[in-house]
């Protein structure tokens, strides 16, 4: 029977499936996102970011790069490879323990994870399964010509421990000291056994991750810090303060090493759910690797000459979880003139077109060709496109529903007077700008 | 014997080496890049950029994408995944194809590409071997939790079948109209038997893709054009015109499908060497994945209404060999005050530090507040660092060797007349600027 709680719930999760849907919908229609390799069936937990989606994931990359290395003192880059020594993962425990238990019903030989079984199988119904066996979540495959143990190799399930495992060489060869960070953005593979919920949990996705280097006596602190730091940088791109929050760890869901770990969480359409953790991981992971490698993973202090393995904060995020939520949250439905005008009201930092160039008639040359010199000028600074495939009203959508921020429209005044209409996205208000003018104006604007 | 062209060589010869030499060591000295896992032993045929070389590859990746997609009206930008569906390597022809032919040596049981065997056995000097066998290039793994044939995957050995296989999502998605290109930046894979030279040739490294389709009549000049603007960029970017050529294939190194190749290449210190293919591939890659999807991956004009399979122009490059060519091209060495001076005279495009901010004083603590503070402004708007850890003589000589363009240096007359020290990397000239007028000053240098 379902519960009163449940039935209560329906319109609000008709609503929301019916907004994950339109959401996955415009991405697919405008070119954000696409399933991978779709004209073959497409691929389970993979997909493809399109000519907007692949803009606006760059976007959402180089505004993290921006703000923790660029625009901070005490954090430096790092790009490290997919495939890495496979001892790597002995040290870091992903060998022996990153791993689902799954069990096979024996009846219609399905396979399940044993932590999602509710009794019988959901396949068949029947209830006799094999005994759980341990399935370890990372991509294995072979690295050189002969095929043996030894060329074993697996693509990385985290970006973290290449930052690990080159921790003396950037000491080396930057001489920070204690506190500093090292960032790393790149792609990362769990062969998940259920991956879903679009491209919130997928087979192959990117992290943008820090690994920051601390005292141990200033660990705590550091920690609130960064909780704190990267909570305000989904603010600051223009998440909605009601759609996220903190959720701190209780002690028995924290890895046996970790000292403590928060989580934001963005409220999805289906559920509040994880957008990035904020781990305090101790001394472990150089502990670790130095055990492993031999090689000596400690700091020294460059004045008192004390050698200590420091703590580390481990700021851990997803770039498609980040790219979902920037979407979701954009996505607003308006009506105007009787019409619902779809706008996805995207920060100027994010916008994948942060102007469009519309010409009001396209069959006249000259207003045609204002129009593409005006692009060709603007495209020098800003993410611009040029359309002509449509009349004004059907261009203004369009650019509204994928975030444009600014339209310029070049009509018949503009080859008399010399000005250009300016029309802001979302208060839809549009003023007369000199066309000599253009290009200043919106520099002062982004 | 020795022929006496070698031997009129070696002075030559000794010097690249000790260039290559010189540059791997700078590399990892200062944070280009490093060895993976190096602490495991390193992984043969993967490398990591550190601090300096992830700025420089981020450099090299956006300079790309801003001149063939923001720069131009007739490209948009894709980001496929990295693992695809296998069906799209049957039609590529790399399941069938993608191949090497190898061979054991009976006796020490080593194995060798059998193209590069010249008689004997270079091991043990057997000349006994096993029949050649084709070893497949591509990475093999097992996607799912069930390890059957079904579930077996590659790891894309190129990211051109990304483009393909979204060819008519992009259409539907922009409706572009032709000519137009879909470009493409991300990592492939490929298991090489024999990887070396430095970031020459990797088992993982990273792509910058494009397919310019295009009408089959307009396809020999568009590929001239292509070989030409693809030229340009090298140059525009920095690269002497002498260490930079054009290498026509010949027929019998064409694919059978491909109706002309021209590679671009660079004066590497181990010879000239590949750093870009554009070739054009007549409409092969469509139709076979046409004929492998049974979708119609056919272009259908929007006035005729005519169906056709365009041709592909495919410039493709790859961003490590980019990269390195960017270092040693940049590699400088000259004598000032009888010291050698070290300098990568990189583009202020690629440099990866813009800007250095040094204190003349450290002890003076008006002076670093002053200093820290400039610094803090310029990084909003340029890749900055400040450095106090040495005397400004070895201040400028660290930058100089790493490429920053400009330092700009706060000494005691700074607190008075507010005004402070910028030197030029390359001519090492010094002038005073005001400090309010430094934003502005560099603003109009980058």
């Amino acid at each position: 029977m379902l519960s009163k709680n449940f039935l209560a719930k329906i319109p609000q999760l008709m609503q929301t499936n019916d907004l994950m849907e339109k959401i996955v919908s415009l991405c697919k229609r405008r070119g954000f996102i696409f399933q991978s390799s779709e004209i073959y069936g497409g691929l389970n937990g993979a997909w493809d970011y399109g000519p907007l989606g692949a803009e606006l994931k760059r976007n959402v990359k180089n505004a993290w790069w921006k703000a923790v290395v660029h625009e901070r003192e005490d954090i430096v880059g790092l790009d490290a490879s997919i495939l890495m020594h496979p001892r790597t993962w002995d040290a870091s425990g992903h060998t022996a323990n990153f791993a689902d238990i799954l069990v096979d019903c024996k009846k219609c030989n399905n396979r399940f994870r044993q932590d999602h079984l509710k009794g019988k199988c959901p396949v068949c119904g029947a209830n006799d399964f094999t005994e759980g066996r341990a399935f370890n979540l990372m991509f294995k495959t072979q690295v050189g010509a002969v095929e043996d143990e030894k060329g074993i190799c697996y693509l990385r399930p985290e970006t973290a421990q290449g930052i690990f495992v080159n921790f003396a060489n950037v000491l080396d060869s930057t001489h920070r000291r204690l506190p500093f960070g090292i960032a790393q953005i790149g792609k990362s593979f769990r062969n998940e056994v259920t991956a879903g919920n679009f491209i919130f949990r997928c087979r192959e996705f990117e992290q943008m991750e820090i690994e920051y280097f601390t005292k141990p006596a200033d660990a705590e602190e550091c920690h609130k810090a960064w909780i704190e730091a990267r909570f305000n940088w989904y603010l600051n791109l223009g998440i909605k303060k009601e759609n996220l929050q903190l959720r701190v760890h209780d002690k028995d869901e924290l890895a046996h090493y970790a000292k403590g770990c928060s989580d934001i969480e963005y409220n999805f359409p289906f559920g509040w759910s994880e957008l990035e953790g904020i781990a305090n991981r101790t001394d472990y992971d150089l502990k670790q690797h130095s055990q492993f490698s031999g090689k000596d993973l400690q700091y020294q202090d460059p004045v008192t000459n004390e050698k200590i393995f420091p703590y580390v904060i481990e700021p851990s995020g997803g770039v498609d979880r980040a790219t979902l939520a920037f979407l979701v949250d954009a996505y607003h439905e308006e009506t105007v003139n009787e019409q619902t005008r779809v706008v996805l009201r995207f920060s100027k930092e994010l916008a994948p077109i942060k102007v469009a160039v519309l010409p009001l008639l396209k069959k006249n040359a000259d207003i045609v060709a204002l129009a593409k010199n005006i692009k060709k000028d603007l495209q020098k600074s800003f993410s611009c496109v040029y359309d002509d495939t449509a009349a004004i009203g059907k261009l203004y959508r369009r650019q509204d529903e994928v975030g444009t921020f600014y339209c310029v429209t070049v009509d018949v005044d503009s080859l008399e007077d010399k000005q250009v209409t300016v029309r802001d996205r979302d208060t839809m208000t549009q003023i007369r700008i000199p066309v000599d003018n253009i290009k200043q104006y919106l520099a002062e604007k982004f």
